[in-house]
């Protein structure tokens, strides 16, 4: 584990701010990570995503090993090398796009068998390749495979899918090719049920791992049922490994769980809605779709340091969403992460200065008041 | 006219290199300008366009008077503002465009009568109309209304249609809204007809313009007749104004086209091209789709100084293509217009240095020796 570390800088209430130290370079906390699902962040460039505040991005397993496959990533260099990306990469199991994705798949003790969504070809997973497959990816930290439980499920439903997981999680732990400065994290199972998240977390301290993910949240449960599960997990983990949060979320999610102790973040959400003309601003999301910017001279977010809100107007947005523009793309998804990535940055000068709960207050009521009555 | 100038700095026999000055910036030439057709280059931020070397890029009336209209985006401060290029822009006439993409065109000695292509609306384009559009767009060189003449067309047919631009031209050499630095291009028609070319070349000088243009080429004629049509025209043009060839072309029809005296071109190929995987290098062509680049860790152009060409392997942009990213547009697109740009400097630098005649064998000797043998 040397080369890897995680220290607290400070605490406020239950937040905290620190440092993770890998050997690629730091990553400040609480962090969102842009997704980088086949070896780019859609329609940036690296040096791009960097501008917007990234210390991390994160790489999904199942898609890359599909194409252009984790042994031809391995033969070119390594995940950092193929995309330009010098900084750390977080890479997924594959597990949750297995389940989501990928064709014909069926379960087993071992592993997952499957077949590519692309050609239909056959993979199997199992928590030791997706090991080896991080390793040739030459990612920075590495997730355990695990089942992702499906939601709605009952409570004895859950716990044979998290007691799965677990035994996947120590097997993973005995499979990690350790190297200087990578980093292996657990994840928490247990759906909604306080108990079952309460044992998922025993069992990952028992094998030990670099940081502990939440993962099976954000999949339909509801804000207020994420919180309760956060309330209950968060305080089960070590106070001095990472908390990372999987696949979370809006921006208010991301308040409410850095209120909750948690630590990092990934979500489709900016560079997704960016493709699909929706932008998120302090006051709200805003979609540039919408004619009511046919004539609006006025950036996107005036409050905003990115080159779209410095360069361009709502009207020009509106007009290449109209007209289906890549450059659309390009530029609200920059503003979309220069967003995230600022409230992050608000977020940790906030518990740094031990004032969160009024920056979370204040950013929830502007970003709950919408874009209609703005200026 | 004040504010628009062009100066011929250096003869290599027919061919020249100079500088045109408008209120925006300069020009050098030959020039190749790249396409913004709905207010932007495609897959492309404007300060990357600078950066490949473009000192002015074109934009298309027909489209931009559809989507957003043309008195729009003179309300929102002009195309330059709106689009964020400070830098000279040059307009069609749309008449182009109005022949291949518009619905239900009649054209009549006034104008021509068309529904847009994206909803059917009716509109109408006149010379006047035209001089207005482009006024409205506040673009540093407009071009006047033409009929570009079907090819094949007999030589009478030619000649009616000839005849009508050239009226057209008369009326919009009137209609031209002058403003310092701002010009007015007329253009040369009459299709293969040599005899059509000098009367249109004629009838032009006699009116009077800042630039002359060569239309209704590259549009099935093939080179050898291209060629011969410029052997015939440019030599009727006065050598103190620029010379435009439209809609032009491949790398060798640009080297072919400055030797016979040309010296601004305008062409989708880099940049649909780009969208589509194919790339321009000194070697020729190449399709980043074939397989053959699937683990080719060179760049795609080792001379090449573009991003694209420094940071990037074959591999990952072949990947990129298969994947479908975004990113692979805006890598490729960059690298394409690099290449234009660097032709162009390097046709500049050859006719400074009376070296046109070699520079133009070694450069077309290489780029058909093809890519398959390199390196």
């Amino acid at each position: 584990m040397s080369g890897f570390s995680f220290t607290v800088l400070a605490n406020d209430g239950g937040a905290r701010t620190g440092l993770i130290k890998t050997a690629r370079g730091e990553i400040r906390t609480p962090a969102f990570m842009p997704i980088g699902t086949v070896g780019t962040v859609k329609a940036m460039l690296p040096e791009s995503v960097r501008e917007t505040g990234a210390d991390i991005i994160l790489g999904n397993t199942y898609h890359l090993m599909l194409r252009p496959g984790a042994e031809r990533v391995a033969k070119l260099g390594g995940l950092h090398k193929f995309m330009n990306w010098p900084r750390p990469i977080l890479t997924d199991s594959g597990g949750f796009q297995v389940m989501s994705l990928a064709q014909l798949r069926r379960i087993d003790e071992q592993g997952v068998s499957f077949q590519s969504h692309l050609d239909g070809a056959a993979y199997r997973l199992t928590p030791e390749r997706s090991m080896e497959i991080q390793a040739l990816l030459g990612s920075d930290i590495h997730m355990v495979l695990d089942e992702c439980t499906p939601f709605p499920s009952g409570e004895r439903e859950t716990e044979i899918s998290m007691e799965l997981s677990m035994r996947w999680a120590q097997r993973s732990k005995a499979a990690f090719q350790a190297a200087p400065g990578r980093a292996l994290f657990g994840i928490v199972q247990g759906g909604i049920f306080p108990d079952l998240r309460r044992r998922s977390a025993e069992a990952l301290k028992s094998i030990g791992f670099d940081g502990y993910a939440v993962g099976g949240l954000a999949v339909g449960e509801g804000q207020a049922r994420m919180f309760d599960v956060l309330d209950v997990t968060a305080p089960c983990l070590p106070a001095d490994r990472p908390r990372y949060l999987m696949g979370v979320g809006k921006p208010d999610d991301l308040i409410g769980a850095v209120m909750r102790g948690m630590d990092m973040f990934d979500c489709v959400l900016p560079t997704r809605s960016g493709r699909n003309g929706q932008a998120f601003t302090r006051r709200g999301p805003v979609n540039l779709r919408n004619a009511r910017h046919t004539e609006d001279i006025r950036p996107l977010d005036e409050a905003c340091r990115c080159l779209c809100c410095r360069d361009y107007s709502r009207a020009y947005l509106h007009h290449l969403v109209k007209a289906e523009e890549i450059l659309a793309s390009m530029l609200i998804t920059w503003h979309n992460l220069t967003y995230y990535q600022d409230l992050m940055q608000g977020m940790r000068d906030a518990i740094a200065g031990q004032r969160l709960g009024a920056y979370a207050r204040a950013a929830l009521d502007l970003y709950a008041r919408g874009d209609i009555d703005a200026a």
